[in-house]
């Protein structure tokens, strides 16, 4: 096999969820039917790992200083919503009307894998709540263990500086049938259930 | 979202199998924790796509107009193994101890899609069978309706010029349990049974 094509095989398999054979298809498929589309991924990968780096307030990826949305006007600035990644974050700009600020972790709590309070730019946040425009931190983070223990954390940071923490809601998914849910998830809504109003 | 990362989510939707959720997990790692290797991609990825070409002789890719196989000494010249793509190429190499040469049709007739005899480089074949060097043709392509068709085509193209053609053995795949083969494969077994020897 020819050398730059056995490279580019290599090179593929920095993505991730790709092994040797998916690489090996996107190789030959860029080759045989997607060369313009190929030069153009280079392209625009070349020059997005140059250029995009992190808001300096929210940590989502940004190609300027501070990003569009941390820039914008008509946003609550009274609202912060922590989210893990900027894939959660563009969850809930999707789903809600949520019209308040973020602030990214990019990651979560873990320690075992070298992941502390300073990776998740903690100490960043701190300084956004001392600053005391922020009155209520919506901390997002995944209903996972370490999830969980970022949320701690993150609602003593916030109490702390005298900002009111929430969470979001845990329960049944809507349209989830009773049968399906897994147990966790049952007990728990069980326990927190809540009276129905008129 | 910024806009590059938008740009770059869309080129990375070009390769086979990406929506646009695995696109968007794909920018973010690379991004988030793969800055070098996307680099590389983007390096090798821009190399590849202008300078690997296909060899004039069997039309597998390669960086040189003869491909390393074709110009390598040590192979029989009598055989030629026709094949639909560089990865079946690939996948006869290594689990056969063929020595032959190889014809890669980079794709199988396929009239509903513009795929004819001239697409997969036919007119080369025929020029190559002329030559009178080839003694057999293996035809080893895909058990589809559109592999058997295309395997027709080529053995007719052989006789036509005094190649015996040959074709790859159909029926139980080794380790295959009766009970999980499927019909097809079963009936065509049965009826191709051989008788065993001492």
């Amino acid at each position: 096999m020819s050398l730059l094509l056995e490279q580019l095989i290599e090179a593929f398999q920095v993505l991730p969820g790709v092994g040797r054979k998916t690489a090996q298809r996107m190789a030959y498929h860029v080759l045989e039917r997607g060369r313009d589309g190929g030069r153009r991924l280079a392209g625009v990968l070349a020059e997005a790992v140059e250029r995009i780096g992190h808001c300096s307030q929210c940590r989502d990826f940004s190609e300027t200083e501070v990003c569009a949305l941390c820039a914008g006007a008509g946003r609550d600035r009274q609202q912060l919503c922590v989210v893990e990644t900027p894939a959660d974050r563009l969850a809930i700009e999707t789903a809600t009307g949520y019209r308040g600020l973020y602030f990214v972790l990019q990651g979560r709590l873990s320690p075992l894998d070298g992941i502390g309070p300073r990776e998740l730019g903690l100490d960043l946040l701190a300084r956004r709540l001392e600053g005391g425009e922020v009155a209520e931190m919506i901390v997002a983070t995944s209903a996972t263990v370490e999830g969980e223990a970022t949320a701690h954390y993150l609602a003593q940071l916030a109490r702390q500086h005298g900002v009111r923490p929430s969470r979001l809601a845990q329960g049944l998914p809507l349209g989830g049938e009773l049968e399906y849910v897994d147990r966790g998830t049952l007990s728990h809504a069980f326990g927190s259930r809540a009276e129905m109003k008129d």
